[in-house]
């Protein structure tokens, strides 16, 4: 069973780790997470600060290191790999898989990668050079390029008689993919099938030949959305010429999905997918700041509107009272269209063809919560200041803005993913700009023309 | 190969298939889907009208229906079952897997769910009747029933034969698990390992006994969590007796992530999961109403603390036009805090013991970006107001608001999670309250202190 810790073991071992690995007593260290998978280790050692993980790791064996690698996360892995020598690195990845090599490499200082590389063995080296040539966020980044290759000439016997010889090295068999001589894609069977055929039959008998496949450079968020559109456990990855180069297996899939989620719910707070709790306050500013300075630049245009009604709100003070809440409110309500159409094409429900039906749903929703939220205002505005027009003024200008905020929410993520820019980018902070401007030029605007029944 | 379809070429083919059920020609609609994978018909199907939905559903053999109900979306599936005799539902359930079945008895009005067990076949009713006894968002509810159990009193050849026998009708046999003979989950091997191993060979010394498994009640996120952290194709389940009863495999976990990401993404705006931007304007008002009412009330009280200082803003009307950037700015600037701590927190990198550490780090980002959006704020007040003063107080609500939108967007998640609420709730929503009211009270507050320097 794998070791499940309360919160206080936890603390305690990790305490305990500290002190013996401040002690200089790392093997002990080592003794104590020894007994556990290496995915509840990694978690362990994740929580140690940067030197206590540095001095466990190096003391591990090569492929003990290499198997908590496996499992380690992104920003630990980088500090722990960065501190190696390029000796000691190529001798752990030596153990790791081609793929996760291929990520470690990647990350490290551009002076490093030539001197990791050349110390890799030829095949290795190899493979993890063609990963790297491909784009970012690509499947064939993610795939497993560890694939069982079957020719279609085979008979079912000399296909397990492979297999055999092969071992059970390769990760997850689940399909078996048939190739030609040239490598490519054939056709795809399952083991189940093979050991159920009789001996002689051959693969081109046994094989499905409608194998849904991807391409290598395909974008990892299309190919995760294909895996999950046929319902599979993996996808054959294929380059230019249809030669089999990897699998993209579920469980990649799954990391994917966590990715591609963080990165769309860190746009529309305009971070970057790299950002933390944690990162250095200086880098966090770097990353951060040029966004907040568009914002505070949309900001001064908010403010450059309400000044220009100075004249107003100094003789009706209590205008300046409703403002926040017929911004806010509007911006409160068209978040929410914003968000079902946001994740909607996220996850390919929504397209743009819809327009006109969502439009139509957002138009009736708006006027009639827009009547709710005006009459509920208007009270609120009567019996806080006993002035009928400002009541009128008040749930008029409210259920309007509630009004063009659906609209405007619905218009802008459809806009954006028109315009090929993800909708996901900080549509929401976008629309509540758009709606604080419509709610003060709607509630200053009707309190200009009202000034006299105002009593202004 | 599947259907790859341009968008033009598949508005084209739903017209044609709107045409000839208009036309009562359903067969031939039926004709022009038959080449296409189940996945890709059923894409189709989710954009015809209800009415031709049912049509085409309906012309269909029952086994049909049932592979597209495999792949169909939660609504439209629901409004084509709910238009169905129970003789006929029971009919298709006949041909789908037991966990979608139970899916789909779930969905039936209260009336309907025992006529539609009675008419299915024994042991189908008696599944899908215990996984409807399952909480509804448990690991049960996701996992395959159909799992494939070895003895471990056989031996690799009679396991084999089992295999043979049993033929390749169980899913995704990517793990084998033995069971003694109570069913209690023993150990894992994989079906190469099985083909490998000499025949006489016990499966007890074939098999690993180390098998992470999860209770079938567990909640189906921390159940994803658990098959993401180990890295596995598939999970176990087992009851409280440890008695295996079923398989939750990655393919299922894409899709609860999917549904816990978007009720992450929602919960935030204050929407429920099962909205969409189709929902029926009823139901939406339904549901979205109540939410957006307690918000409304807040911001009642974002009114009330504004009217407070009517006096002040009568005399001094331009700090009115700064109230907005000032309060929306730092809601900007905590909600990528927020952010960021309620994504650490769904993704297991963040607990409470790292409060300080945050706050430490969100202090030195608020004091550092706040001195650049104050010193910013304040020059643009003197270029609009031409007053020192107010440039002062602009300049130093800004800075204020924004040290403090960091503290409170940092506390705010992490008091939720310590009171067990869900820190997605609609966090950041209540974040811009907070720092609506402090900006407003920062400026609205000095503003009243230094009157007479204001000139008012």
């Amino acid at each position: 069973m794998p070791l499940e810790l309360t919160d206080a073991q936890r603390d305690d071992l990790l305490d305990e780790l500290h002190r013996l690995l401040n002690y200089n007593q790392p093997s002990e260290a080592l003794a104590r997470l020894e007994s556990m998978h290496p995915a509840d280790q990694a978690h362990l050692i994740e929580d140690l600060d940067a030197e206590d993980r540095e001095a466990i790791l190096l003391a591990m064996s090569d492929e003990r290191t290499a198997s908590i690698l496996e499992y380690l996360d992104e920003e630990p892995r980088q500090v722990f790999v960065d501190g190696l020598e390029p000796e000691r690195l190529s001798q752990i990845l030596f153990h790791v898989d081609e793929d996760l090599a291929a990520d470690i490499v990647a990350e490290l200082p551009d002076d490093q990668v030539a001197s990791v590389l050349a110390l890799l063995a030829p095949e290795d080296r190899e493979t993890v050079e063609e990963l790297l040539d491909l784009p970012e966020e690509s499947a064939g980044r993610w795939m497993s390029p560890d694939v069982v290759l079957l020719q279609r000439t085979w008979t079912a016997e000399e296909a397990i008689d492979f297999l055999r010889r092969e071992g059970p090295d390769a990760s997850h068999p689940f399909y078996l993919y048939v190739v030609d001589t040239e490598r490519r894609l054939q056709g795809v069977l399952s083991l189940r099938h093979l050991i159920t055929a009789a001996p002689s039959t051959p693969l081109e008998n046994l094989m499905a030949r409608d194998v849904i496949s991807v391409p290598v450079e395909l974008d990892q968020e299309k190919a995760a959305e294909k895996l999950r559109h046929y319902n599979l456990m993996a996808l054959p990855v294929v380059d230019e010429e249809g030669r089999l180069v990897g699998v993209l297996e579920a469980d990649d899939v799954l990391d994917v999905q966590v990715e591609e989620a963080t990165e769309d719910i860190y746009l529309q707070a305009g971070l970057s997918v790299d950002e933390n709790p944690y990162t250095p306050v200086l880098v966090s500013l770097r990353r951060r700041v040029p966004w907040l300075l568009i914002n505070l630049t949309f900001g001064f245009l908010s403010a450059l509107i309400v000044s220009s009604f100075e004249g107003t709100i100094s003789r009706v003070a209590a205008l300046a009272a409703f403002m926040p809440i017929i911004a806010g409110h509007g911006g409160n309500t068209g978040s929410q269209t914003t968000t079902l159409i946001v994740r909607g094409i996220a996850v390919g429900e929504i397209e743009r063809r819809d327009l006109f039906r969502i439009l139509r749903k957002e138009l009736a929703f708006g006027v009639s919560y827009g009547l709710v939220a005006g009459l509920l205002s208007s009270i609120l505005a009567y019996i806080l200041e006993g002035n009928f027009w400002l009541a009128v003024i008040v749930g008029v200008s409210m259920m309007g803005n509630i009004i063009l905020a659906g609209m405007a929410g619905s218009l802008l993520p459809l806009g954006m993913q028109a315009l090929k820019v993800d909708p996901a980018l900080a549509s929401t902070v976008w629309l509540t700009t758009i709606t604080d401007w419509l709610g003060f030029v709607l509630l200053l605007g009707l309190g200009t023309l009202f000034m006299k029944q105002l009593g202004g």
